[in-house]
């Protein structure tokens, strides 16, 4: 028989009536002859209160103890979806990360999944049982509690469909799939059928925030169908698939944007070896994540180095940088050397095109770069990979780029 | 060194400063050059709000879903319990039931702990950390959460100090200690500095809700000392200690009542052997704890039986108790012997002196009934024991009786 993982998320469970819908799917699913297991987040919200509980008592939470506290959310819904399933004349049976169990690492808040046991799951199965399992929590060989980082159910539900050979993986979500852009901004924003492993990567690391990253290269490796589904409307959904089996290879499929980003720069860098590292390693080892890098050619032996931080490190990354600054200059041999400027602006918004076609496709970025100098958006970086073109805008011009660019590359609905 | 275990109810809880405040306690605990073990309840209204959660999903919840729900109570509490005690500089480490691990039986909802382990509590406190256990819960032999039953916590504080022979054991509650009568009913009620285990064992099963029936049976089966402390005013407390330690015995230590039962009849019933089996089966089969029971001599092989069950269960008890009548005279070979007839009465009030000076002072009884004749007081049910005389009035009567018998018996402050 066929095995289904199937993920509800927290904002399909925000609600008793909720809880209820998503029990009589997981029962519809096995109505149509499949084993089921079900993974599950804590009800929305729940997770940000315990976090603020945490915070309101201790301004540097012990990690340990926060994954302990951040745990309870989904024992709450795990319990809580296997009472429905229950009352709906099906057995069920809640799993916690330590009993599955779901082993990981011993790094607390973002630990990352080693091994997940199929014993306990299997069994359940096979006593004609519903497996529902706390995602988002792990246990660490030394048996304690683990957590692996925000949005951490997706991926908790792709390990399972691997670990148990599963058919595939439904993701229930608060939106119908995986859009063309974000429907809130774009009003011809269309939902796709089908997107490849490969752009949903960008797209997820872009911020579009229908699945976690990780589930997604998770699910690339192990070559597990997800699905995308609104868990308020039926619908057909939208599935990740592998390249091949996609048959449309638009040249772009999605327009996104983030505007979480800040801009820093510092100017008149020395052009010599090791600078860049000397510049970002200490931001880096502030666990401030570094996003775009762009360093243009030097003139005069001399260059400006530009790199995009999440906002919320901006006010600190400018901080660390000067002090690093004045180090390097009080340090250096020839101090004159080392006149660095550090510049901030977090007036920013990165927009992105992703598509797989763009590959084999020439004159992407110069259409991009049409589109914007047509409405007079003035471009701060640009930073490409093979199947994305990201740029750094002024945020006032977010939403207006990406509707131009989702018309002119002509992803709307008819 | 001395080990000390304390634990805090829901109640020190309630709030965030509650929580910071019994941090503080426990530090202080240790600064005095104790060893520490915290076990603490779910924050005050969390479990009631979570078994309503589940009984919102479910009109009968899986006792083993319940357990998983119930259980995240005390999650949240160890963790942040741990966090405050952190951030006062003094590492604390969390432990969930099947982290101690703390075994017990399978029987979800009210589990019996078996066993309590002591390697990982003794190496936390040997790396210089203050364990801080959940109450409530434990791990069955399955690897499965189970609960103790509310209250609990106070019985899982004594089997940790049992086991890892402590000192003793420390109750933080929101009473300063055990009175010799409700202070909220008797003006004059007195903190008693001491109690013997035998009289809190019958103020504990009156529902002086001070503390766990089991956790002070545990406690005198081991001679742990117990102290029942406020949480929330500085104080010499109550302690709970064995008999030879206790100084004073005075005739009575201390006047309770219980409103929360209610009183079934069974009237003409045939004085044969193993009828009282007949009647009270079908009531125990339904779960419902009979408490009092008063039978007494039979007139013309005639008797009247007469017993308290919990209030709530009150109506159940009456169609159980009809229903049963009905069969016995349906299936009697001589119908006519099995005329009975099922009262009941809800509006009654269990009063209760304790002493453990009544097993050598005479006269007790007759002092007690003498004072409620005085005040015109009828008295519907009388039951004793060797320390204890309970008396079921109405009522109506209850506060006056229970004022006057503290007089009568000189309990009061001078």
């Amino acid at each position: 028989m066929s095995l289904i993982v199937t993920k509800f998320g927290g904002t399909s469970l925000c609600d008793l009536e909720r809880v209820q819908a998503a029990a009589q799917k997981v029962v519809a699913c096995r109505q149509e002859g499949h084993e089921v297991i079900v993974v599950v987040s804590a009800m929305a919200g729940e997770t940000d209160k315990l976090e603020d509980l945490g915070y309101s008592i201790s301004t540097r939470p012990d990690p340990r103890e926060m994954d302990v506290l951040l745990a309870s959310g989904e024992q709450v819904s795990v319990a809580l979806i296997a009472m429905a399933i229950q009352d709906l004349g099906v057995p069920a049976m809640s799993y916690l990360g330590n009993q599955v169990p779901v082993y990981t690492n011993e790094c607390h808040q973002r630990a990352r999944i080693t091994e997940v046991g199929r014993e306990e799951l299997r069994h359940s199965i096979d006593q004609g049982a519903i497996p529902v399992v706390a995602g988002f929590q792990g246990v660490a060989p030394t048996g304690e509690i683990t957590t692996i980082g925000r949005g951490g159910s997706d991926t908790t539900a792709v390990a399972i469909a691997v670990a148990m050979d599963a058919l595939e993986c439904r993701i229930y979500t608060d939106v119908d799939g995986v859009y063309t852009a974000d429907p809130r901004i774009v009003e011809q924003a269309r939902r796709m059928d089908r997107v490849t492993f490969e752009e949903m990567l960008e797209l997820a690391a872009l911020g579009a925030k229908v699945l976690h990253l990780k589930s997604v290269e998770y699910a690339r490796r192990y070559s597990i169908p997800l699905k995308v589904f609104s868990s308020f409307i039926d619908g057909p959904g939208t599935l990740i698939v592998e390249e091949g089996e996609s048959m449309e290879q638009p040249e772009v499929s999605a327009i996104t944007f983030d505007k979480n980003e800040a801009k820093v720069t510092v100017t008149n860098v020395p052009d010599i070896p090791g600078i860049a590292y000397q510049l970002l390693g200490p931001v880096g080892d502030a666990n401030i994540s570094v996003d775009m890098i762009v360093q243009n050619v030097s003139r005069d032996e001399r260059t400006d180095l530009t790199f995009t931080v999440p906002r919320n490190d901006f006010e600190q990354s400018l901080e660390i940088l000067r002090d690093q600054v004045i180090r390097l200059r009080r340090e250096a041999e020839n101090p004159t050397r080392y006149e660095m400027e550090v510049i901030g602006d977090d007036a920013i918004a990165k927009v992105t095109a992703v598509g797989l076609g763009m590959r084999s496709h020439a004159g992407i970025a110069t259409k991009m770069f049409e589109t914007l100098a047509q409405y007079g958006i003035n471009i701060q970086m640009i930073s490409t990979s093979e199947i994305k073109i990201s740029v750094v805008i002024h945020e006032d011009f977010c939403e207006l780029a990406v509707r131009m660019l989702h018309s002119a590359f002509d992803l709307g609905t008819d």
